[in-house]
């Protein structure tokens, strides 16, 4: 009796616990800092998905540490209209719980960062800091 | 002894389910469609986060039905480097299976959608379509 209300009570909170993982996952985002790492598109830019998906954001990844919560990498497709121009070819974004601590970690780099770009880009990114509010 | 051995293998499924649940949630994203409705900063131009979360966001959001994975919000802090302005104030972005589906879905509600931005700001958004490669 005791031992099935124990086998009872496991698979109750087993479950609970399953179950509170996704909410958990989705909001796990709030309140990190991303850095957004924007590649403009325009007539004779070129980008290499494989290059950047492959070496480049690793590399870069490797020097940020246990600040990095996770990366993510865009390849822009359209724009929101038919016949506007595509605004970025791609977009890498690093999540991170500290600014200040990506900031340190990737200065010593910062040189080996931009001459890694002609292997895979000839476009000159832009660069959005922003908070993940949702 | 059944009911202990019952018990032990329940505690193991039980483990196993809420550790493979992380990497599982981690790539659910890769695939996935991105919209981005982006605002531009620029000197006057103004935007209300209260708002844009609260109201227009949820309105939107429900327009969208099973189709819709999640959507986030960003609030642009800063640009990457010292000196350089603001690239967007905010970005919201719906996570869609079906770029069709959501094309569908948000038809009937332009003109409802675009009659909601004075509400919130006076930029006009710039709209990427991206896939998540990672």
């Amino acid at each position: 009796m005791k031992a099935k209300l124990i086998l009872f009570l496991t698979l109750v909170v087993s479950y609970c616990a399953a179950f509170a993982q996704t909410p958990k996952a989705i909001e796990a985002e709030k309140g990190l800092i991303k850095i957004s790492v924007m590649y403009p598109y325009a007539e004779g830019k070129t980008f290499n998905m494989t290059y950047y998906q492959t070496k480049h954001m690793p590399m870069v990844a490797a020097y940020l540490g246990t600040n990095l919560q996770k990366y993510t990498i865009d390849k822009g497709l359209s724009a929101g209209m038919p016949g506007q121009p595509l605004p970025f070819a791609a977009i890498g974004t690093f999540y991170v719980k500290s600014l200040s601590e990506y900031q340190s970690a990737i200065k010593p780099h910062l040189d080996a960062i931009r001459a890694d770009f002609p292997n895979y880009t000839n476009i000159t990114p832009v660069i959005l800091v922003s908070e993940v509010i949702k």
